[in-house]
């Protein structure tokens, strides 16, 4: 597959000098679609070198590319007709909206359009259809070229992507316990006096996440909104002392009763609709059943598929809700930033970037 | 509260050079009413002082006065009448019956015989009752002296101590994920290579353990057998990178629908049957309820109660089971050694180790 | 030894909601001379009682006692005679000196008055007779019963600690490479981001500190002011995924080049002067060798003798500087809290703590 | 640079099921002159595919083209002209002269040979001269087409990296103190039990070969032998919890006292003599100077160069040698594996493989 368009289309990445802003950048240096020009930080940064104002908190060096642009302060106008956005909840409120509205789309990671009506909750694997809500967006807020895609919660992600295929199957009820990476809470976040030999049981609001996030993403586009999934989700949410990788232990109950191979079958063959698996950022396979014993584990496949894939594994009889499994996915690639890029991909791959067609021609997801 | 009998009983710790045994032998150290005699080793150890014997894996040196004794061998005879087992489970099998045969109380943390129908499986806050099928034991197997007590697996331990306190509400399913340090899995155990940044959703033989041990420790003695009780457990299982203390994610159905506050308040005031809270391994406040939000946390509180309290929190609303909470015990502590010490206490206080009658009489335990 | 004074001394302690003010109210607890009364933090938790203003993070919860204070603000008037200081630089800057000219005595934790000439940079063991600076200090500055007593880095603590037993050796040249806890940075210090499953090779300040502090506290008090030590130190600092205790790589140049057995009964019977050996937080042996091949451990020894005492280990020939050795030392205990605490024990043996003499008699340094 | 030859070598990897053995599978994959045919391992494996008979221990899965390999036993006859040793030592002594003598090249990560006089100990950016070694080895043995070929132990790698472009200033005295992953021991190696929250000073057999096999890797060849370099060496090694990369703290005395841009400017312009640069294996940069007052640091650059190139950071004055600073390389890329596919790389191109000659022409190291 070359996806390469004739240019590339400039991008803005708010928040860039946090930590997802930072993986923001890093994901997105060699894109073959979207190039970074706009980089927008704190009034702390703002006026300095990306490549100073930054403390890198990855591995290795920031981009050269993208080192000696100058840092944006947050109100200022941007150029990009793409902004990608990992601003902190307060700043995101008033900003992602006043961007939209002045004609640009907007990607963001922040939780706080998550669960407006007319706001795609986007994952393209298992909702590419709700894309169509950007339209409706556009319709009822007299936009025309602006827009708002949200993505979910990085714990959410891998319950979502485990628990798309198996949709067909009748899902009822989830019960979700998570094992979620310090990168989760950004940077300097987790204090490692908080986190060395401890496991902490409670991560911030991430259980209500979990309780309904999941159920809008995989719920169904009926008309101008999304139906949520007719399911009770049950989460607990617990803080252990790993750099990246959210582990979640899901039990779920299935109407239909499938049997495990058919479970491990649904996900072996799930691609997601035309055109997302020619996204440049979509993984070959989006949900890997691994057959041993003791996998997924975080360190050794949180980095499967480049980190935008989900690896699921130890599928086997609930004694109460019938199925039970483990799923992991990368939560800064996957669960935050690498998805947002997905997501503008989809938009681009349907036409809706005005004046950017990266694909022969605008694909249609249903 | 003084427990000093006049003199102290002979104990042998069977296993004493592994990681459980040390802890045995830690824990033993000034005892009031027990002193190590005998410690039990492999072939390679047998005939080495333990003190050179021993690769002490615990904080700081084995107690000098244990240091200096000659390590024994499984096959050697003992003349303690009570035995501490940390052996393997291979091993156990054989030797343990032997020396209850051969007239030795042995109290063990071995799982061969956790689910023989004469051997109770205490844990006297519990279940102090079960005791009685001591003397089911002894009958059935003609012993006059010796008896087989085991206590559960590690992680079961705080399960069940925060389950009992909630049994008069009508515990009927229970839901549980773990977070396991590496010392359960003995020394050398769990490879860094396998646990540093890393989780493992798998525990080998721990969730079959806890979906049935701990129906058998909250059961009732019906007779001369232990009633299970009437409930469904599922149990995941990971492996996590802390040193000590196990924590477990619970959600739970309870037929009386109580108020959070009624839970909290059996919490609070649960001690366990006299003479339990008489014994000196029994930790004052068995199941201690933090308020804080983000307790009980591994490190932070696994040594409430010298090692011996449960410590619970995040009582909440569960949507599918109605009831979740967070519960953290020690795992070698009160999920091992210390465990058969306060079993082994209590058959003292019950008189079921003869010619040794450490409080001023015996206590009955119901 | 029953150190039990008729009555116990009032103390206040400054930062008393920071990692090593939480410090000073634990290991304050029970203490049999000396009784917290006062704990002041910051203008954000004054006003609220310290159980509720204190995120406590040290195991378990803060000693009932001392929850139910009322937190004091900085510039509050203080009772207590004897003040102890875990303040940050800025704030220690001036009110230590304020609350020393008002008469109290302050036991600091703080950097910025070590190097001062007329105050003591205290290490009982390793410098007693440096004490008598205080009468030198209040000569000078006109004080009845203030005083100003400071601690060294945490890092020095354990350099110190095992070369102040070989000073009769002729110590000459120090080479120093630590691993030091996170504890070190206080709280929240340093993000899990940055240690989780990672080295730093960087500590600000520390390496200055170990190059002069060691220097002046193993010097010897020359009439009015101390004569450094005559010798070289080049310290290199490094930060590790380890929670509490500082290790240091030692390699040490000694004139009188005596053996190892020689080294080794030097630190086996380092007891300092009296009145050291019997102050309450004095432990029964100040520096320990180890022979194991493999120790000192962090995890392992950081709380021998409660934390106070330092391990040595794996001494051997150094082809650069003669000897190398490892030594280690609990940073939060030994290496700051305990450190000011045995510092004030030393001044109330001496009688500088006026009105307030816990042994039956002054006991002299010298 | 395009390195493909007409065709690839079949190269044979010996003891491939364990932890450095899977390293080398893994760079081993899409190599564009080497291509795995043999895989060699224990008699437990031996028979069954690689897929299943090797526990990976690193992330992901083993590659396909090597997974359905069958395990070949030690003693099995190889068909492959070179071979890649990451045998343990006593294995590794007498199996590689037996493959050498019967016409193999063997490239070794085993230690065993490192020292014999006519085996080079090749760290080709640093001494690729030491090569000419082969062919003295050769004809002092009678081999024609065998020989050995061994790689430094993973600690000295960061030391001779980072003081090989120093030579010219003339290096006296080297510190060293080692802060090593856990890797560093193979599987299952260091129990986690042993360095969760701990630092072990101590490694053993390390600090000996870093104060040998140093001196020789960066000595200059003299007729048929290697002339050490003239200088002395004190080392200390320490284990601490990371997963990979050995990092090192170096003071050093250098006779024509550069200054510290001339030390940067010797770094920053190291590239090893023709045809190293060239070479498939080799990093752009072999030595980069990281001029971040925190850096390097373990997790964050020891991917840099893809795991092979060192990084150096923190160069300041010392006050005891002169010079100081921090060095890191991974160790079981650069430090094991990747250095050994290195030196094949340098043999191939220098005509030594016989009947393979991926260059244009033989290239001559002088």
């Amino acid at each position: 597959m070359n996806h390469q368009p004739a240019r590339k289309l400039d991008v803005a990445v708010l928040g860039a000098t946090g930590a997802v802003g930072q993986r923001f950048v890093q994901l997105l240096e060699n894109h073959p679609w979207f190039h970074v020009v706009e980089v927008i930080g704190s009034s702390r940064t703002a006026g300095r070198p990306y490549g100073e104002a930054a403390n890198w908190v990855l591995d290795g060096s920031p981009p050269a590319s993208v080192s000696h642009l100058t840092v944006k302060a947050l109100e200022d106008e941007l150029s990009s007709p793409l902004v990608f956005s990992a601003l902190p909840k307060d700043a995101a409120e008033t900003r992602e909206v006043e961007l939209a509205a002045a004609g640009h789309v907007v990607c963001t990671n922040a939780s706080v359009n998550r669960m407006v009506e007319d706001v795609p909750l986007l994952l393209p694997e298992a909702n590419a259809d709700h894309v169509r809500l950007v339209e409706i967006q556009r319709a009822r807020r007299g936009w025309r070229t602006g827009a708002i895609i949200a993505n979910s919660n990085c714990t959410a992600m891998p319950v979502v992507m485990a628990l798309a295929p198996l949709r067909p199957f009748g899902v009822k009820k989830i019960f979700v316990v998570s094992a979620q990476a310090v990168s989760g809470a950004g940077y300097p976040g987790v204090a490692s006096l908080d986190i060395l030999d401890n496991i902490v049981p409670y991560v911030s609001g991430d259980e209500e996440k979990l309780e309904t996030e999941t159920l809008r993403m995989l719920g169904s586009l009926d008309g101008d909104r999304v139906k949520w999934l007719d399911a009770v989700v049950s989460a607990s949410c617990n803080r252990v002392p790993v750099v990246d990788g959210h582990l979640v232990t899901v039990s779920v109950e299935l109407e239909a009763r499938p049997s495990l191979d058919e479970i491990c079958a649904a996900w072996d063959r799930f691609r997601g609709p035309q055109p997302v698996p020619q996204l440049p950022s979509a993984p070959e396979q989006p949900v890997q059943y691994l057959p041993q014993i003791d996998r997924p584990q975080t360190r050794r496949d949180r980095n499967a598929g480049s980190g935008m894939a989900t690896s699921v594994g130890r599928l086997r009889e609930c004694p109460l809700l019938g199925y039970k499994f483990a799923a992991l996915s990368h939560n800064t690639i996957r669960g935050a930033a690498g998805c947002s890029i997905l997501n503008a991909e989809l938009l681009a791959a349907q036409g809706l970037l005005v004046d950017f067609q990266p694909l022969a021609q605008a694909q249609s997801v249903l």
